[in-house]
């Protein structure tokens, strides 16, 4: 798409060498790019997991940044190192989304031989077979998204991450408090156990977690976490019991955003608690509030270090 | 943009006429076509209302059909006219949305003399001031909707709309029913008029009724029939005392998506009692469920005189 | 989620039955509903063709029609009926989107006993391998789209249809016109096949096609037609000969989206000469304006006989 | 929406004091937030320029940090901040819609006494009236964007930025240059200023840069900078020989996202000379390749002391 170079080009087509003269590139224009590339590029890819190989739709975005001293990134070699790794892993099966963006991410700099650091993100459908609170099974939708960022050393420095998007259900504290407090003014209060009104709503949740060198994440217990954080998971299928059930317990337990991303944290430090301290998380939990037209959000962005003080 | 000819074109620029060879366009492709246009064109709109002017940011949709003989539609007409009659209106107030749209299918049926028919539908973000249940003022947000088709016939025949969108609460009656019914058994009922909790969750409701000629409808109206078919309206600000009492609202109806369709169109017979029968109305609601990751959806798309029988 | 009784409701929960009182529901409400249903349903589906079976991540909006004499549709059924498909067709393999969505819509009013008629909408990501104009392999992004509905008569009539839409590039016509007669004017054209520049940009073009019973179409043959009445189609990766190649092919063919639309028109009509005809057919072509903030769009919605005449 | 407190809340209502018990609150669950708030919060909002009042519907996000021993943030304060600002900007007119943000953010920390940050982003359609290249007067759109963040230190230090996202139009330089040299070899260039074709399209560039305490930002200049360093601005209305002086004006200044990004920190620099170097910048531009389904994108973030070096 675009072309890279300085000074000349070469193009090889049919035995013909093409030179570009680009040599009028005006000094005042030479500023390095944070970052250059494509987005928006949709790809099946295949992972291969204990159960088994899924096969996700990704959607990548994927960069390199830019010396001053180069007028274009070349955009093409981004999408033929997404294709390599992709057809590679047919062969050699990939065993997690991060590992995918993490090969891809260490490739780019292997091909783009002027660029000091890479980015790939990555987002994709995915979806769990779960069991209602009566037992019934249920498959659920969840989206999936990992992200690798590499840096040239003297060798090549990786991060990488894996999170998920959840959708589940909050009920309020507050106004289920207020409920409370006036049903007992009104002596109509009939045990303490007694379930208050309050609104709830649909809550879209995300987590994400750097995985260091030599340590794992898994997908499924991220989600598992922000569906024990939120005040209940939601399902497909509901019959009249089940949707009873699932109203009974986020009414048990009210949460605002604040207190979904914090039960998110406790519950990473206590399944982490072997990860190194500069392990970063990400938590955002934002909940389409039933009783206004706009959403309530709350969210961390930290270390595991930094929550272990 | 486009061309639209039979045989040639003449383009006057410095005083020069260009003659465009169009003869060779091949028979097999004389398809008349359905709607020829431009979308996505955001325009600021004036409308005079009995409390002065508001300015509305509208998107406009914009087609004409084209006859099997003409190759394109002149598309750069459609924006000349929405100016025109936008600069006019300035000049010349325009009571309503619907109008607005009215003049334009109209004079877009002069402008493109081939054209059989024209249609206009717009959108634009509307604010109404509104009071919370314990009578606090808040600023409320909606959406505007307005359609209009034109007709060449020995006159050109009008028919337009006038809709809005707006997002309220809906309480789920099932699951209410089920857990009263559940506390009862379990003796836990303390009283008839105790509030029983359920899922509620934000909904988005449409409304769009045709406004025939020599009639009027106020959007504000339209406005109000929603909110009150709803199990509550939503507000910016809800302290504490009003939250209480909008979650014990929308507990005192509870509504499924099909109540709120049906609530509406109770309202709409008995506010436009007066209007024809051939007057077209569509109503849709939809719950983003807090207990799924899917939404519920009714919808009912008839005429008042339908709805009469 | 919802109820949808006439008089009483029975709920079979551990032994018990519960008899839900709905007598009050006053007769002012009672109105027929267009359609009810859930929208916005993510699930994996299995789709079996002649080179292997494919994994789509289909998004359905399912309803039924509802009587005036029932309160609510059982909409937990939706859900159910799509799974039981879903879980059929990975032992007998379904053939195509289309037919998903037929057995789904069939079987609707199966389960929802007082429904008249059923609809079923999916949309899925879609992927073909594709060549580049100098040979080299891509693999290339579509939507699959498929609409079934069913109505219930002496036996229940089926109306299915396979549709995709298709990202592409348009060259246009006019500016070219323009811009070549100005040339000539200043004697600047060096020959009659010298390229002309014009705006050119991105194409999004639907095309949707009824399925009669007793006939088959292919949603790649689909994805041909269009390809080949845009300007050009896109690659994911053009090394810079390729490129080149694109580009002038879009010159070649400069196309309004007029014109994308009628050349679909013909080649449907080439394609399907067998199919009956009141099949119907819409297609709708939208172009990016690269000259322009607003879009450009054209739209035919008909049937093969009325293409015929 | 929720409560805030470190042990006890009261609530008047009617007179009546409650306090609520929140002892319960777990230890483990005690980390401070990186922020809380709302999202999606539409407001009009009424800025006055030199050349009258302009009303912009504005859609803002609203957070404050949330220290560990606090359980909830008072989220309606957010609201109420935003409608006094809002509603004061009536009587006093504020100037910038980044000195409304940094109003509202500058009183969140007055209003949550517990918060050490608060944060104000939002987004706005705004119109601009312009000229096309034969001086025909057109109203485009943009967005304007503003940040504001204020810290707690002895005193209330604020930074506060302004933005704009500009749609226009970019060709690419690179399959311009093939193709001439294609051109060249077939012996069919007739002289080197014939315009060469290439592909073109839709391009998204952002721009946003910090307002220092002391200086002036004008949204308008912000426009003009991008649109001078795109390939060619885009009009809403252009009939046949502007549409040709457009096209012949993107060919003459073919870019990469990489020139545009480049080309506006080049007039960042020269604007804004007396800036001081710590004035934070952030440059993204998006193009909507015409002959990919994929964007190509390039992005700089920085500060105007990393661009002098």
């Amino acid at each position: 798409m675009t072309l890279g170079l300085k000074g000349t080009l070469s193009l090889q087509r049919e035995g013909v060498t093409i030179d570009l003269d680009v040599q009028s590139w005006p000094a005042e224009l030479r500023f390095k790019l944070t970052r250059v590339g494509v987005t928006g590029v949709k790809k099946p890819v295949d992972v291969t997991r204990s159960d088994g190989t899924i096969t996700l739709t990704a959607n990548f975005d994927i960069y390199v940044d830019l010396p001053s001293t180069m007028k274009g990134s070349h955009l093409s070699r981004n999408l033929e190192v997404v294709n390599e790794i992709v057809e590679e892993s047919v062969r050699a099966p990939v065993s997690s989304l991060e590992d995918l963006c993490s090969d891809i991410a260490r490739r780019l700099l292997t091909r783009h031989e002027y660029a000091s650091c890479s980015e790939v993100k990555t987002k994709a459908d995915y979806f769990l077979e779960r069991q209602t609170p009566l037992g019934k099974k249920t498959t659920e939708h969840y989206l999936l998204m990992a992200t690798a960022h590499a840096r040239r050393d003297s060798d090549i420095a990786l991060l990488k991450s894996i999170g998920v998007e959840v959708v589940g259900m909050t009920a309020c504290p507050c106004a289920m408090e207020t409920i409370r407090h006036n049903l007992d003014l009104e002596g109509r209060l009939s045990g303490p156990d007694t379930p208050i009104i309050t609104h709830n709503q649909r809550n879209r949740t995300t987590l994400l977690i750097e995985v260091p060198e030599g340590f794992e994440v898994e997908a499924n217990d991220l989600i598992d976490m922000v569906e024990q954080s939120l005040s209940a998971p939601t399902y497909e299928i509901l019959k009249r019991a089940d949707e009873a059930e699932v109203v009974k317990r986020a009414h048990e337990e009210p949460r605002f955003v604040e207190d979904v991303v914090r039960e998110i944290l406790t519950r990473l430090l206590k399944r982490y608690a072997d990860f190194p301290d500069q392990t970063q998380v990400w938590v955002r939990s934002n909940s389409e509030e039933s009783i206004h037209k706009h959403n309530a959000e709350a969210e961390r962005i930290t270390t595991l270090g930094e929550l272990r003080k």
